[in-house]
């Protein structure tokens, strides 16, 4: 079977966490080339973002069986049954509110996702 | 930005359609190098799959807007407006239902893959 090569459509910028514990909110800054993909996108209220966590070392990209919600006391299963970043093709999927778009630029909130990582595919949510 | 490579985990084994209006059943054929990803997966009622629309031309990659559900009546939306299977990472998103697990061959519910689509990541659902 062949491998797939893939061009991210975009990035993510902003850092993921909120010290505050306040729904975090980022930027998906799309590439140039992709902006007629946006049009009328910003009817839509959610949107399911799918991005590649490189921030992921190749063995973490190795691990085949986590502890669901890192608990012990929960057995291992493997990554296919958890929703775990370390997996062998680390692509992140969530579900995010829009809040807003300007431009190439969409304000989400809820992604969680490294600063830098790159978006592969935006789907209606 | 660099391109990223993707290794499919596994591949769809069965036509997408039943004439008979059944939910459809088709086999996700897991490679012998991933078996250990799947321990304790038939636990999960449910699991999201994402899979490499391979059937798709590279034309088809570059529709960057269309009418949702092919309705000529809603206005154009581009692709990322949408869950239309034309993007430039023609990547599928189902959540479906697991009915069996033999070994590498997950039996599920609702996928609507075409035969043969690599299958790139599995999580629980």
């Amino acid at each position: 079977m062949l491998s797939i090569e893939i061009e991210p459509v975009g990035a993510v910028v902003g850092a993921p966490a909120d010290a505050d514990g306040r729904p975090q909110r980022q930027v998906i800054e799309i590439r140039p080339e992709y902006e007629s993909c946006l049009l009328r996108i910003e009817e839509c209220e959610h949107l399911w973002v799918l991005f590649w966590m490189s921030e992921l070392a190749r063995e973490d990209r190795e691990v085949t069986q986590v502890h669901p919600r890192g608990d012990r006391e929960v057995p291992l299963h493997g990554v296919f049954a958890t929703h775990s970043p370390m997996r062998p093709n680390p692509i992140g999927m969530t579900r995010v509110r829009l809040i807003a778009r300007d431009g190439l630029r969409l304000t989400v909130e809820g992604l969680d996702a490294f600063d830098g990582s790159p978006v592969i595919d935006i789907k209606s949510g």
